[in-house]
């Protein structure tokens, strides 16, 4: 008679993780590269965001999916305005992104004809951390007024990144925030991370960021 | 034969909000009055809070709760300094802290001896909305580099508040915020707030705000 066993199965996929993989599956089916931008409330997602857009119009074809906590569509209609497709997730409240949402966002967009999907979360540096959306890089929005402790604080965020922008460096003259200290706290949870420091507000820094986007597309293309 | 009816409870508290009670029961037996200060990360709450012990110091006792995602005590130690008792909550990566947190924090505190308990919440505009501590007054800290549009994409918080402080005003010349159109997004969500406008970095403002919470404190003692 055959012992009954138990069926182990290792390494499962949680069920955002497997949407994830599913999501990453249809953007490289496509050719498209995708980013998750994060970033703490009023960072600068959206502005990086124009400026991105404005730097590689005619050289990359866009879409953006903006995810809000509110019904509200002022980023997506910026970027709109900017002439770029995007779809606007309400999350209801909920305080991240995640890969369910992600896909319904997807499947709203012209992915044949895009290159670079753009996925703004929502403003929190804690919950999107979290969940990982299939996306091909995690982009962290940081800036000159959040303080120069943040990595410190915040620390899950800053290991999960592939590039960190640090936005608002034209704020530097008026703020106490040691850019020494503050890229000390970042070596410490992700030695080597690729860090971009940018003023949308002047353009600054922004084509140093603009052409590192371009040749990884280019790469995974 | 009685007939079998199932028991409905209406109006059931989360557990939560049970908890929340019974931590306004303990401050309420102590006299002590309780502040929830929230914020996305970096506006300013430690900063508000260092300039209230400034300015109250010698009219009340104070006692602080630092919540943070990581076990840094950057903040308990800064209020530590300024002479206040400090207990500090290492949420383990949660994104809020909740009823039971603030229990146990004031387990820790010498609550007969102390006016007011600030509880310093995690740096967040979404998850600390939906999570009463049982404190007497929810207070904000938003600010100028945030961004004017914070009440329109993050209004749960906004319509929890009993007060909201604008921190970082000395930073307006520099930043495009628009104060009419941030005040009017407050206003659609929580007509008649109690604002005050205020630089950490000046000192502008805090007196006025310092004896706001003065005669909150002396009201409920």
């Amino acid at each position: 008679m055959p012992t009954l066993r138990v069926p182990v199965i290792e390494n499962i996929m949680s069920a955002n993780d497997q949407m994830a993989s599913q999501n990453r599956s249809q953007l490289d089916a496509n050719r498209v590269y995708g980013i998750n931008i994060m970033a703490s409330p009023g960072a600068g997602k959206t502005s990086v965001i124009l400026q991105t857009i404005r730097a590689l119009t005619g050289q990359l074809k866009f879409a953006v999916v903006e995810g809000d906590t509110a019904p509200v569509t002022i980023d997506a209609d910026k970027v709109i305005a900017a002439g770029m497709p995007a779809v606007q997730i309400n999350t209801g409240g909920d305080c991240h992104l995640d890969a369910v949402m992600l896909k319904n966002g997807l499947a709203q967009l012209p992915l044949s004809d895009v290159d670079l999907v753009i996925v703004e979360n929502v403003g929190n540096l804690v919950c999107p951390a979290a969940f990982s959306l299939g996306t091909h890089a995690n982009v962290l929005v940081a800036s000159i007024p959040e303080g120069d402790d943040k990595p410190y604080k915040y620390p899950a965020i800053y290991r999960g990144l592939d590039v960190l922008i640090i936005n608002k460096i034209d704020l530097k003259p008026y703020i106490d925030f040691k850019m020494d200290y503050f890229r000390q706290g970042v070596e410490m949870l992700n030695p080597g991370l690729v860090i971009f420091e940018v003023s949308c507000r002047t353009g600054e820094g922004i084509e140093a960021w603009s052409n590192w986007l371009l040749q990884q597309v280019k790469k995974s293309g």
